[in-house]
This record gives C-alpha cells, sequence and structure tokens, in this order.
C-alpha cells in the first residue's frame, strides 16, 4: 500500500490544494511523509501543510493515506509465527491509567498474543514504561527477536518504541510540538495508528479518555478521535474499537511508577480497587472478543474474570516480568519495589463531600515531585507518588486525609501539597450520581456485548 | 511606532493564538516579525503562522500593526526637504499597464513630488523598472543622494527597490513564495503598504485591477484588498484613495517594454490611445487632489490636462531620462528605442465582434516572447511585445489582424501566436456595452469628487 515517491508532485501545489480545502489523493500525501522523513522537503514546507491540516481537517480517505504512509515509513512487526489472535490495546492517556500492565498479562493468559509498544509519561500523564522500569532490572529496550522470544514464551512482551518504528511520526511530531499543529484530531490519529498498526496486530481496543486529567476534556473531542482511529483501522483491515472511558479522577488508587505497578499487582492477585478491576476487565473483555477468544463481549468478560480468579493472569506477568530481565521478587514482595519513606498528608479542610478533584493537577503534582517528565530528556523517580484517599463522592470529615504524598522529605512535597489542596473540591452536599467509568463505545460493527 | 522586542513572547503561543482565530496586539506580531527577518525565529514557525493568518485572516489593527512592523524593519525615506506635497502611485498588476511612466513626471509637473520606488515584472504582468530600462542608459538603481538629487531637480525620480527598505517584507515574501502563503489579502496588503509608505510619502493612490488580466479576477476580491489597503494606510496618517480599474483587456494598444514607453511617450504628447489617456487623468487627479495640489478632484483633472496639453509633462519625463542616465534620443524620436524588425499577424478567423479578451494570455503571450520573466532571475527582451489592433467590442472582418506581434522571428513567435488566437473570442453580435474603466472609487473621507 505504500505510494510510489512520484516525482511529478509540488509541494507548493499540494500545500494550496489543502489550504483551499482540497482532499489530496494517497499517492500526494505519500509524497509528503517520504519528502519529509528523507530530509528533501523542507521543514517549513511541512509546517504550512501542517497548519493547513489542522484548520482544513482531512477526509477520512486522506487520515487513512496519511496513517498508511507514517507506518509504511518504517518496519511493520511480522508476527505471522504466532498461532493465534494478535490484540492490543492504547489509552490517549490519563492519571493513574495503569491497565497496560494488568491486561497484557491477562489477555495472554486468556489465549491470545498482546505485542505491546508503548510509550513514556509526558505533561501530566504517566507512561507504561516509566511504570514497567521501577521493577528492577526490567528491560523495555528488547531487540526484536528478543521481543519475538517473550511472546512466543509467555504471550506477552511490553517495549518501547523502536528507531525503525514509524521514523515519519517522529520527525513530524517533533515538527508539529513546535509549529502548534499538535491538537488536530487527524494528525493524532494518524500518529497513534502508524505506530500501534506497526505492531501486526488484528484487533486494536483504544482506550479514549474524557474529563479534567484527560488530554481531550470534552466528550465530544474525544468520541470524534476515537471515531475517526476506529475507521482508520477498520479501512486497514483490522478489527477496532473504542471506549470512552472517564478520567475527572485518577483511576484506581495510585499515581506514581512503582505505586502503580503494586496496584496492578493487587488487581492480578484479583485484589485492588473496583475502578480499576472494572476497567481492566471491560477493556480485556474486548480485546479477546477481537482477538476470537470469545464469541461476545460477554463471554470475554467471564473468561477475564475466570483468568484473573485463577491466577493464571499473574503468573504470565510474573513470566513476562522474569523474561525481560526484571527482579520478580519485587513482583512476588512489592514491598521491595523502589519506595519514598516519606508521608506527607492532604487534609480535607472541612467536612463534607467531594464532588470533584481537578484530576489534571494531581497528574501534575506527581510531575513535580519526580515521578513523571517535564521535559522529554529529564529521568523520572520511580518511588515517589500519590495514593488517593478519597475519591469523587466520598464522604470527608474535616482534617481528613484526601491523599497522601510518598516523597523523600516534606521540602520536596510542598509545591504539590499546595497543587493537590487546591485540586479537591469539597461541598456540604453529595455531588449528582457519577458518571459511568465507560461513557460510550464505538464499536462499528453490530455486536453480542 | 516600532514595537520593542519583548523577549518574554514564546512563538509557539502567537501561533496557537492566531490559529485559534484570536487577535495578537502590535508588540506581538512586532515580535514575530523582528525575530524572523532577524533569523531568530525559524523559518518553520513562520510559516505555521502565515498559513494560519492566510485561513484565520488578521484584524484591521493586526493588518496595520503587521505593515507598521515591516515598515520600520527598514528605512523609511526622510524627504522633509522637499517644499510640496509628495505623492504616489500603486498598482496591483496588470497587462500594458504603463500609467506610472506617465504619472510620475505628469504630477511633478503640476507641483507635486513623485518619489516612485517600482518593481519588477513577475507572472504575465509587466514591471515598470523593465519598462524604464528598454530605454538605453535608464538607470534604476540610484543611490538615496542620487534619488534626492533627481527628485529635487525634476519633481520625480524613478527606481527600484532597495536592500534597505523593509528586509521583513523580503524576507516574508521569499518564505510565502514556496509555503502556498501568498494569496491572503491581509498579507499582500501589509507587502505593498510597508514598502509604499517607506517613500515617505503624504498620500497614495492605488489602482487596484480587477478582470481577466489582474491577479484578483473578481471584483469583490479587489475591493476587499483595496478597501483594506485604504484603511491601513489611514491607520498610518496617510491619505490614500484605491480606484477599482478594469484589466479585461490590455490597458492602451502596446503591451511589451519598449513599445509601452513608446505609447507613454504618445500620452505624453496629448497622443495615444483613450483608455490609457483617461486613467492617466483619472490616476493624476487624485494624486493631485491627495497632495494638496488642487481643492477637488475635478480640478485636479483640468490640472492634469493642462500641464500635458501645455508639454510640461513631456518635460519633465525628458528631464528625469537624462538625469538617471538615459538617452534622451530615443525620448525625442522613439523609433530609436529597440524594437523588433519581424512582424507576425494573429488574424480573425470570422467575421464579427471581439467580446472578450483572455487577458492573462496576452501577458503571457509576452513573456513566451522573452519581453517578461518566467523566473526572477530571468533577463527581459526590451524589443519584443504585441500591439493590440482590436479590442473589445471592435468589428473586425475574416482575416483581419486582430494583434501583431514584434519579435525576430516566425519560429519565436509561433507559440505566442497560438496562445494569442486562442485569447480573442469573436461572435456575430456586439458584446454588451462594455464596463466602465473606473468599476468603483474606496474613498473614506467626504470628497468633492
Amino acid at each position: 500500500m505504500s505510494p510510489p515517491i512520484a516525482s511529478e508532485f509540488r509541494v507548493i501545489d499540494l500545500i494550496r490544494k489543502k489550504r483551499d480545502g482540497g482532499a489530496l489523493s494517497a499517492a500526494e500525501i505519500g509524497y509528503l511523509v517520504e519528502g519529509s522523513t528523507a530530509g528533501s522537503i523542507p521543514d517549513y514546507q511541512m509546517a504550512a501543510w501542517l497548519m493547513a491540516v489542522v484548520l482544513r481537517g482531512l477526509t477520512r480517505e486522506e487520515t487513512a493515506s496519511l496513517t498508511d504512509a507514517m507506518l509504511h515509513s518504517g518496519e511493520v512487526l511480522n508476527l505471522s509465527f504466532l498461532s493465534a489472535g494478535k490484540v492490543d490495546k492504547h489509552s490517549t492517556g490519563g492519571v493513574g491509567d495503569k491497565t497496560s500492565l494488568v491486561l497484557a498479562p491477562l489477555v495472554a493468559a486468556g489465549g491470545l498474543f498482546v505485542p505491546m509498544i508503548s510509550g513514556r509519561g509526558l505533561g501530566h500523564t504517566g507512561g507504561t514504561l516509566d511504570k514497567l522500569e521501577s521493577i528492577p532490572g526490567f528491560r523495555v529496550g528488547l531487540s526484536v527477536s528478543e521481543f519475538h522470544r517473550v511472546l512466543k514464551a509467555c504471550g506477552c512482551s511490553m517495549i518501547g518504541q523502536t528507531e525503525k518504528i514509524a521514523p515519519a511520526d517522529r520527525k513530524l511530531y517533533a515538527l508539529r510540538d513546535v509549529t502548534g499543529t499538535v491538537e488536530s484530531p487527524y494528525l493524532i490519529c494518524a500518529s497513534i495508528m502508524s505506530k500501534k498498526l506497526a505492531e501486526g496486530t488484528d484487533g486494536l481496543v483504544l482506550d479514549v479518555k474524557t474529563g479534567s486529567g484527560a488530554f481531550m476534556k470534552k466528550e465530544e473531542d474525544a468520541v470524534f478521535l476515537a471515531e475517526l482511529m476506529v475507521e482508520t483501522g477498520e479501512r486497514m483491515g483490522k478489527q477496532m474499537v473504542a471506549l470512552i472511558t472517564d478520567m475527572n479522577q485518577p483511576l484506581g488508587r495510585t499515581v506514581g511508577n512503582a505505586l502503580e505497578v503494586q496496584e496492578c499487582i493487587e488487581v492480578l492477585h484479583n485484589g485492588g480497587p473496583a475502578d480499576l478491576r472494572d476497567l481492566c476487565h471491560e477493556l480485556a473483555a474486548w480485546m479477546f472478543y477481537l482477538g476470537g477468544a470469545s464469541k461476545t463481549v460477554a463471554e470475554g468478560k467471564q473468561l477475564s474474570h475466570k483468568v484473573i480468579a485463577s491466577g493464571q493472569a499473574f503468573e504470565r506477568f510474573r513470566q513476562m516480568v522474569e523474561l525481560q530481565g526484571g527482579d520478580i521478587s519485587t513482583i512476588d514482595d512489592p514491598m521491595r519495589l523502589p519506595s519514598a519513606d516519606h508521608r506527607v498528608d492532604v487534609s480535607s479542610p472541612q467536612a463534607g463531600y467531594v464532588t470533584a478533584i481537578a484530576c489534571e493537577n494531581v497528574g501534575t503534582a506527581c510531575v513535580i515531585l519526580g515521578g513523571g517528565r517535564e521535559r522529554k530528556e529529564d529521568s523520572v523517580d520511580p518511588a515517589v507518588g500519590i495514593v488517593i484517599n478519597k475519591k469523587i463522592g466520598d464522604r470527608v470529615s474535616a482534617g481528613e486525609s484526601l491523599c497522601t504524598i510518598h516523597c523523600h522529605s516534606d521540602a520536596q512535597a510542598a509545591r504539590a501539597k499546595t497543587l493537590l489542596e487546591r485540586s479537591y473540591q469539597i461541598a456540604d452536599r453529595a455531588p449528582a450520581p457519577k458518571l459511568n467509568l465507560i461513557h460510550r463505545v464505538i464499536h462499528k460493527r453490530n455486536t453480542e456485548l
């Protein structure tokens, strides 16, 4: 599907076409992506084109063409040697959003393969690779052959982006970052999907977050992006679904790398907080369904509960950690994971109910503690974080702890504490019944849910 | 008025603001223009901002701020030593549009100063500098002190853009040219006005062309640009008017550099074709009025007729040519101007009436002959061109010459001839009464016209 370089195109004509609201052909988009990646098209021309895309949009065909051209700018993994269905999940990013660590081993335990390529945290959201690296020794930088070996052995493997996957995206993303052209659902879709489709899976479950802790605060924006990604994936022959899920408060009870790994282990032991457990089962159910391990989504959910309850999911996790060089003694005894001894409580100024949490601030507080990145090149402290004691709808008494900061000193906690104090909204009356965790499911085919 | 560099601005924020439809302050626009000119803001960021401007537009305040920042990126001529009013005229470009060569000496003869900085032809339109350079020896590259001396001596001087005038425009125009961001009335306005205001005149008459030979084919686009330029000039304290004039056929009877100079000399001798004469008198009348040489535009027109009839206008032209190094024997005897001996007639295929002329094609035919530029670095042949024998509404018999190509050989004329044959539309019935030469006058003040 990779379009050939057609030297008869003139970049200026392609910029004008998009500027004037026209639609580009797959060959024209391929020409731009290849030229940009090779460096033969200067950044200023790509920047003008990207801004025209932000303001004029792309058709569904153009979005698929752009995704395809970016996907084929690099390597597409060939996992045809694997004997069963291959699925993955992608989240648009949230606070305390740690489902990947549960889902990969869980779905592998249910009989599918999960070749998961993840990213690092940026901005107020955490990243799967940072969480995994809080397990001492865990290697996210496997070679392709190591990745294949781990996948074959335990059904799942979790690694970072390689240089060879979608180089066009790396180039374009760096340009978008400095030209005000990040915020376009079409460009976001192509960026995400080009990387995820490079994994060579049959199906992909999208967890599109919306709310105060998500990149898309408005549900309509989340739905628009979700529909775009589902349609783009389907055009490219993939089984797709998107779940629009709530991110108005942190998911689960922990924010911070080692704290989140610990919470995932609880879920894999059939424990952990209800919202995190529920979301894992929902996402796993769809992964099973799309990957052909269950006939219906409901059946997929039963399977999910079964492999958790039987301990098989935990066993797969333990096995993956071991195969990727991680210290399994920290998995067997999570108290051995990196931890920060100092505790600072954020107390409620009054009695009442938690009516809202400025969730992005909670993520930012964790970044301030050193548990996330302000710039790409920053390193993260696996030990620090925040334990959420009260969530929306919970009753609190005056002076009761809303959340607890895990850190190394009072001084270190000061800024994060101030931010967290401002993030909780307490009122005398209980809030309206809370939103469902799953706001909406976007799936183009008729499905027995 | 030049805004100070405010280092607290972030380019990315200014790009986003325009992308999202916001308006930038004068200081913000000044920051972008200065940074772009100095090279501290990379082209890819300016390209993204320019595309956002093309698609989101600028407010009137922003347009004035941009014009002002570009104007003050370089030198503004100080002509306060001149004793009378200073005016100029700018045309948006047409085919056979040669009024500048008549107007500068004509208005100088009427008592005003005309410090005219002009451009070269590009695309299908001719350029004043190319026409002047068909006079052997004529120098358009005077130093500022030479320019002052000629102005003082004969009331007018015609030169080319200097390196010191509006360097921001040169930089931005080169970027716009390759990023599809030329076609924005706001950017066109700022580009034209920043250069014209650098001349330090009190008033400016704009000749905004519309029709098949103009850059703005649609009258509404011409009116929009004209209003923008008039308002921008007035905000900056200048006397302004714009005439929307017809460019559905070449102006006058000649297209081509030396041929056009010859026609201008005819007009200065109180002859020449009626449309060219009429337009010169209209534009001169407004120049006299804006420059304070007449109390009304009507009075300005009387003055225009007077200085032509008396031979004073021609005398000024002759004087300017001499002062700028031109061979005045060619002015006294225009047959001595460069000429091409070979003639190729384009004949009418049928009897009838000329109902339309694809005027841009006539300009392109002249470029093909070598009388204009396909690329900036091309040189032009002063001798070649086209003499228009039939214009819209004229009756023709079968085989009668519609226009005559002046060139060096049949072979050279072949492509131009084919193009010209296709440019004339001949029908059995006469066309509807032709449009007025002046479609509209845009002037903000109440005027006794």
